[in-house]
């Protein structure tokens, strides 16, 4: 019976390139987001370097696929960085030096595909690994993604299709890829009339990755992942998007603490539901894009804060979206909570409390023992919260870091718009 | 304000190459059963001779897809028939001369498409007959056909996606084509969430013969065509599908009854919803293919009957499935049945009268002004069927060619498992 | 074979009490009603006159249902009228003494009820019509209408069942009543996952109409009535509605051109989709509803004529919902447009010809045999349309009476926002 | 913030007499069961004897329910037992000797509802527990059963309704009841687009029980309970049904597995998915009722104790439906495995392991700390199954009591048809 493997433990924390570059980082962006997060945030436990979609297309600038263009592949069909996007890789190195420079950082290293076998190997019908196995040999025609014109599926009935998966993670391997987002693949319901491949897909990739002799983190994207395949999602990946892409919009907040309600049960070591990037700081930076803008985040203070209070109650991974090297002091304040990334990273029983319409509370344990509750208001105006502790209870404030005494234990809390807290909870025999 | 044109009045009757040769029909099976329909069926009103899916294949022998074969196509993007299979396609003369050939024996020729623009052609990147615009410009990426590895969708918004699909049937209207069976368009419900280019490449098929200079009978597959959409096909298209592929089982013929119920409305001169091809006859030659073996149809000589008489009482179009060649006499008996054809060709007012559980009854009036009924058992066992008509009223069998006085107007018939029968009503008015 | 009964060979033209009066109509104004009709509008075709909802509830005063009030009820779980708001009901003469006032007028009587059988009845377990078989004994205990409170479903399998609705029609039969709308009824798939026994009653109510005695339209309330079931409509009812309950929006006028889209070809004698009331005038005069306002309608005089328009064109019934003595003189004209109105009476092969984003036209052929246009901008801005008719057409608008001559038959049609014409066409021969 | 009550912090181990008796049972048989778990299943953990549906109804006598019955109901709408079958409620004593006996055995007495307020009461217009508001006025009048006529629901925001409830369950308190099975509740979506009042009275039950000054077990049925609610159903009740009736077919067996999947990760202290009765034994003993038959579960011997091993290995509620003084030495053994039932009540991180088509492999943790694995062939013929345990690892069989050793920690199973095997595992390091 195989087990998965020990990459992700606790939630990932990370740096990806979607929300600032969309489809068109480079190898310097990139590096200077990476020497951001060994200076300032390593320290606090973050750690992965995600280069997100496409980097195997010359022509990307921006969020806009350019359909069919040419790409960049070796010779068994897989495809490789583009060198004048990453020129390291030129010599067919593929990212192995960026990967080695990441790594002389004390920190790792991920990239992002979409699940199946290039299109154009499969209508030039290049060789795969396999002897006598080209990739038309292998393609699912009717298998393609509704948002992107890079791939077909993978038939898992065809002879060499795992061998073609494993040959990919072998490489990536070889790179020294630490994190790997798969991407077209974990809404599994997406086209239910459709012989879709998605979901042998993922199993194929678990086995690839249990043999390319590294440890990866598999992350599966776009959401929202099936709440009936939590027990198959479990066993084949360690962490899954519960929604769509999740920006920076109120709705989509109010969205996720219902999400987060229905997927709770399933956060375990190595098992995370994903609560998706964090757009914070700096966004969109993809200037030649008419979709895109260059802009600060569009959320509050307060809901910047919320953000970061859900994701760590919950245990989500924690991949932040903006442009590290942009962020100012109030961002930078965000991410380094040491208090409360402790809380994603090690607590224990999280699951929420009280769920009414306009206001949640959380709750879980922390790695000392200490009860933890997080209020939410999710009115767009002020609200009080109510809630009875035990006589004596005491509230340390994680964000203020004070500490208020709650002598008959009834806490009245008066909270702006949006915002929420989180306290530890001091219990009086502890204290003692 | 654009019309249709009048290439289909009345119903179209044919041949169509699908239900006993697949995908791997040659041109001289073609014009054999060409010369059958000269010789024993035209006098009776057949005349479509039609070559189904994948003339364009040069490795296609029965009903297996070869997924990326190479297809033969000319220096516009379009395909053309294989000239292995179809020899007198040689040289760049496509179906013309096959064309030519049919249009000799006093008949017409029809081909199938596919809608959209070859995978082949895009991957290539090949020209289309506008300049400047290549096959990548026009096609839509994400929209393919579930069963089919052939084709993308064009994108109607591209600039010279239009020019594209009025190049195709200028040629088709070039070799002589008067029939075109357009598939994976007819079901443009078929994935809802997905920006299916289905509906829009209707209405630019539709453009595309107005223009093409050659009147021509526009047939849209698979079905189930959505009722919703009946106002849509019946300004676009002249015969569309009411159902998925239609075989020769009972349960598919019981929910044709069901169809015919919902869509008899919405027949009109030019506007045929399509019961699809009648499996009769000898059906599935293609030895080579293990899901097909030669056989007659499954149908009871009863059955065969009630499927005659309902595509006629319901006015579909008429397609012969079989290999005509191979015809016993019952068979040829069931498409040589004058008074019936002229039901399906000229009567009005058709539709149910009763529609219960498993018995229907339909009428409508033939093209001398007098009353019709058919009478349906559905039934695998007998049944006894009861009608009033008027004092004096006399029933003449459009099979038997008896007539039965009614005195006190009312018929009981007693019908065996699945049978059916048809009477002209002859008023004692006009009899007199 | 039974066919239906012949009470509406044309479209009904009436006034109903609702959009008025809701639930809480009395004697006076039905009569008042009635009487203005008489003097200004029957000339025109307008015949009935339809008291709405809950006409047994002694304390209904406006849009309110007061669940479980005490109904008045006849000796067989008959509901009649409340003699508190109908005086003349006193005594046990039910609606005989209203009928006999308003067929003296020249006019006929209609009534709404409710299908199945009073809850009230139920629960005290009172006599039907048939000897030993009480109201419990037909009730379908869990089929209840979702939004009032006053019956339970016939069980159409009890013994008694068709008794007790052949009672009820005898008993409306003898009070004069000429129309039924039954309500909680249309909408056939309202409850898919339950045992609705509402598909089965409306045949039942067909078969009591046909045994009744009298001529009687049967209408169906209310909709969205399932494009699936029009057979099983067309051979059990007079009348239905496409559509939940209109009112005078914008969005639901739209709404309608796509419902008539989708009904056309339904429309025949004894058969009429209908587009529900004409909410026009002045509506909702009960005043202590806090839900309602006495108001004219929401609609632009543009929209007014719109709506007067399509329901013509597509010759639904005619029922108009204002008070009818408040009329001014421009709604007055609106529903005494003689041209207007014999489209909707006389007209045939009446069609959607364009169906656009925002536009719309449509044509029939009116009782001569001449061809009519109509023309509908359903922009909330201006718009130009333009139409080829024939060289030395002539356009003869039904509102304006102004004729205009199109040399080269091409028409440019300024319309203003929501604006619509129609028109009768001239053709050069016909002038000659 | 409040809790939830103690009553089930392990799973509900019981008899129910649904299965056997139908809505007929009564007190003789009622206490002839209780006896039985006093003698021969106390000691095992069983202890609660539930009377299930239709008590109140004087002329139940097997599984129909006579609709508009007459029912026992007390001063102020409450149902009471109907004295004739529970001859000890006589004289207003309701269910409070029954308890009274059943707690002398040592055991726990409990009882079905359904949700809501009596319809007869309702059209009666009887008080209820507050002056002035009567039952009338606390129901919802289109919120029905759809299988039982019986009652109407609560409207949650009528005045009066919470007191309603309350006074229902300081009643059943009174009486000395323990366990409450609350019906027509669970499957709250099931009537998605009615005003269906089910989730709010879950609620109002919770908020009941926890006034009424006893310690309850709240029971909701039937299921379908949906997954996207768990939040909601652990929030308020002690254990939900995931499916609708469980019987004993093998399809039902094999969906129960595809159930626990999904629901696993809800199995907590006082929170229990429910997988229904257990079809065991002599069931269904109603000889008067056509649609039963008095006889033996339908599961083979190897089925039924699948059945035990995978409620126990997902830690269900268990409640025997069959009649207990009938049961043989063999379904008696099923329901004594202390070892089997240990896992039931007191095991942890219970979850599948292996999730294939027609295998599965649970495993858990005993109270001890060991590993428990069980293994279960869904085939309806023999399979070999295998699995990797650790060197030297040993399996106890939970149900031969026999030790198997593995010296190289491969076990390969050869199981029958539907057969199952429960082990636990003896590590080498801790035999040693």
């Amino acid at each position: 019976m195989r087990d998965k493997n020990t990459a992700a433990l606790t939630p990932p924390m990370g740096f990806n390139t979607w929300d600032c570059y969309g489809a068109g980082v480079n190898e310097a962006q990139l590096l200077a987001n990476a020497a951001y997060m060994r200076d300032r945030l390593k320290d606090y436990g973050w750690q992965y370097v995600v280069c997100d979609i496409q980097w195997y297309e010359p022509t990307a600038v921006n969020t806009a696929y350019h359909y069919f263009a040419d790409l960049c592949m070796d010779e068994f069909s897989r495809l490789v960085p583009a060198p004048n996007r990453f020129p390291s890789a030129a010599g067919g190195r593929g990212f192995g030096p960026i990967a080695e420079q990441i790594h002389a950082m004390g920190l790792k290293f991920g990239i992002h595909i979409l699940r199946g076998i290039p299109r154009q190997a499969v209508h030039r019908n290049t060789p795969t690994v396999t002897p006598g196995v080209t990739a038309r040999m292998i393609a699912q025609g009717y298998s393609v993604c509704p948002w992107n014109p890079d791939m077909y599926g993978v038939n898992p009935d065809a002879p060499g299709a795992q061998a073609y998966y494993d040959s990919l993670f072998r490489l990536y391997a070889d790179w020294g890829v630490d994190f790997v987002k798969v991407d077209d693949i974990a809404n599994t319901e997406f086209l239910p009339h459709n012989p879709y491949s998605a979901k042998r897909e993922i199993e194929m990739i678990h086995t690839a990755i249990d043999r390319c002799g590294r440890n990866m983190v598999l992350s599966l994207s776009p959401g929202p992942a099936p709440l009936e395949q939590a027990f198959h999602l479990k066993t084949h990946a360690n962490m899954w998007r519960m929604s769509g892409d999740f920006w920076d919009r109120s709705e989509a907040l109010d969205k996720m603490f219902a999400l987060c309600e229905k997927w709770y049960t399933h956060v375990s070591p190595g098992c995370w539901p994903d609560c998706d990037m964090l757009p914070l700081g700096v966004l969109q930076l993809t200037e030649t894009d008419p979709r895109w803008r260059a802009r600060k985040t569009r959320f509050t203070e307060n809901e910047q804060k919320t953000v970061m209070n859900l994701w760590c109650m919950f245990r989500s991974p924690l991949m932040f979206g903006g442009e590290l090297t942009m962020n100012d002091d109030f961002t930078l304040s965000l991410i380094t909570n040491r208090a409360l990334l402790e809380i994603d990273q090690h607590s224990s029983d999280n699951r929420p409390v009280v769920s009414a319409p306009e206001k949640a509370v959380w709750t879980c344990r922390d790695k000392d023992g200490n009860d933890v509750y997080a209020f939410f208001n999710l009115k767009h105006e002020a609200q009080t919260l109510s809630f009875c502790f035990s006589d004596g209870d005491a509230l340390y404030d994680l964000w203020s870091k004070e500490t208020t005494a709650l002598p008959d234990g009834a806490l009245t809390l008066e909270l702006g718009p949006r915002e929420s807290r989180v306290f530890r909870i001091l219990h009086k025999e502890n204290k003692a």
